[in-house]
């Protein structure tokens, strides 16, 4: 029976390839199993796909229609699945976040490690089946891990997740220093994007404390051009939070080549911002030094404030 | 830093070795675990301990004033966990049951598969890390498997469970089929056990349709013996209902040798009970034939009904 596989919505590079990856492993075992995605490839996923001339995934808005059971990579959130997720009977998950929000009615697989990247645990069930990884998927699945450690310079980085991409740059024939900067660039490019766009492209919901909290992350190499937008970019986040119902919505704008991050807080409750980063916001915006990571440096310790 | 690992409330057979088995192997690979129990052994599991001349683990009822982080086998979700669950840090599951009411803030590792035991999916990780399986603990592991498949008679059963008895019956120097029918009959011997043991010695609870259900299973050789005591078991079934607060009670009579099951029902809402397996309760109960797996052949259609 056929299953499809994806990773979360508004997909970043580690969501589309961890789906394409999964879904080769499991046909070469044997399975009948497609690779599809919950939105379009953003600007750093594009170029990764260029770059080794692979096709973007279809996407999808529901898979209820065309399947019962599907498979789950990079994610496991409901809200952060496919709308129809309850009308469907998840077999397989393979994840690196925390388990919330998520139920099953029968046993199922399910393999998660504190590791950078879906697709470091993958590989390693590559390994574990003996199915060779094609050079072609080598090169997608260490972007996928350049990108989830930002080129290992991401606390979420394990020596695992290093060892899979050298092992991975062997396979593809990749200098992967060279190219992982190249390609981190290449996702930072915003001066193209609409404010909207920009608080929408890498956004996860999450219930905490009956609130729904937004997180999304802009990863840039200069702070101060993103905040030039900052009075555009208020008006969009309070517009999204007022049509989808978001309580809290927090803007983690990253540099990426000094690994600190200017949050802006927009929504309530703010004290509860404060609590989780021990810090004072100072015109709904606050200085996290060191803080990369929304998974491992984030959503844990907002988490426990609420 | 020490860890704790435990099985679910009410140990069987496979919460006590998967216990054991995890905190051996964690401790091969350089942890500080010890394995402790939610419970004392049930006449199956002493049977097993006394056989390999193993120790029962220490019992516990809370952790939280002991370690910060726990690892659980063999459940996942929290009613069947250990009181003070919400107050410490759970880094490693390993299970084969679903997903439910389990939630964390931080990524962990987590590895479910569906197969018939815990044990199983850990002789694969003994394997997977290259760690030998010592004689003692080949012969728990593969009572625990034996346990949870009915040596084999289980629709839960895999290959995969199959495999592992016969590989561990080779490094145990057991004949597993004398072994296991001996070890499935100690662990029906009612006669000795009060009411009150009967309807809580493999009961566990679980959240449905806002209601407490609670599910136990008893395994005989005689369905007739155990419904002598009908009206009993009633009277003891309401009294820890009133007195824990479970909308819903199953007793689960289940039949080793020939595999069914008569079940006993008491509590409400039972139309729903009927309508998960297309059944007409005679007198609260229902025959159900070839149903011997709770958690696959009634936790299933009973969590769709509701």
């Amino acid at each position: 029976m056929k299953e499809l596989v994806f990773g979360h919505k508004n997909p970043d590079t580690d969501a589309i390839v961890a789906a394409k990856a999964f879904a080769y492993l499991q046909n070469q075992l044997g399975g009948n199993v497609e690779a599809v995605a919950l939105g379009t490839p953003n600007e750093e996923t594009k170029f990764v796909l260029a770059n080794f001339a692979e096709d973007a995934p279809r996407v999808v808005e529901k898979v209820s229609e065309e399947v019962e059971e599907v498979m789950l990579v990079d994610h496991n959130e409901a809200q952060q699945s496919v709308d129809d997720i309850k009308d469907v009977t998840v077999t397989h998950v393979v994840d690196h976040h925390r388990i919330a929000n998520f139920e099953t009615s029968a046993p199922l697989y399910y393999y998660a490690e504190p590791v950078g990247c879906t697709s470091t645990i993958i590989f390693k069930l590559f390994k574990q089946n003996e199915v060779a990884v094609p050079a072609k998927l080598a090169g997608l699945m260490l972007s996928a891990i350049i990108s989830d450690t930002l080129l290992f310079k991401s606390p979420t980085t394990t020596p695992a997740d290093e060892l899979a991409v050298k092992e991975l740059a062997k396979i593809a024939g990749v200098d992967y220093e060279t190219y992982g900067l190249e390609m981190l660039k290449a996702g930072t490019n915003l001066a193209s994007k609409s404010e909207k766009e920009l608080i929408e492209a890498d956004a996860k919901s999450f219930e905490m404390g009956g609130k729904t909290v937004r997180i999304d992350q802009v990863n840039t190499v200069d702070l101060d051009e993103v905040f030039a937008r900052e009075a555009a970019l208020r008006s969009a986040i309070e517009e999204e939070s007022a049509a989808n119902g978001y309580d809290l919505f927090l803007l983690m704008v990253t540099n990426i080549l000094d690994s600190n991050t200017r949050l802006l807080v927009v929504g309530e409750p703010k004290d509860v911002v404060e609590k989780a980063f021990d810090v004072k916001l100072n015109d709904d915006k606050a200085e996290l030094p060191g803080v990369v990571s929304r998974k491992k440096q984030v959503v844990p310790p907002l988490e426990k404030a609420f």
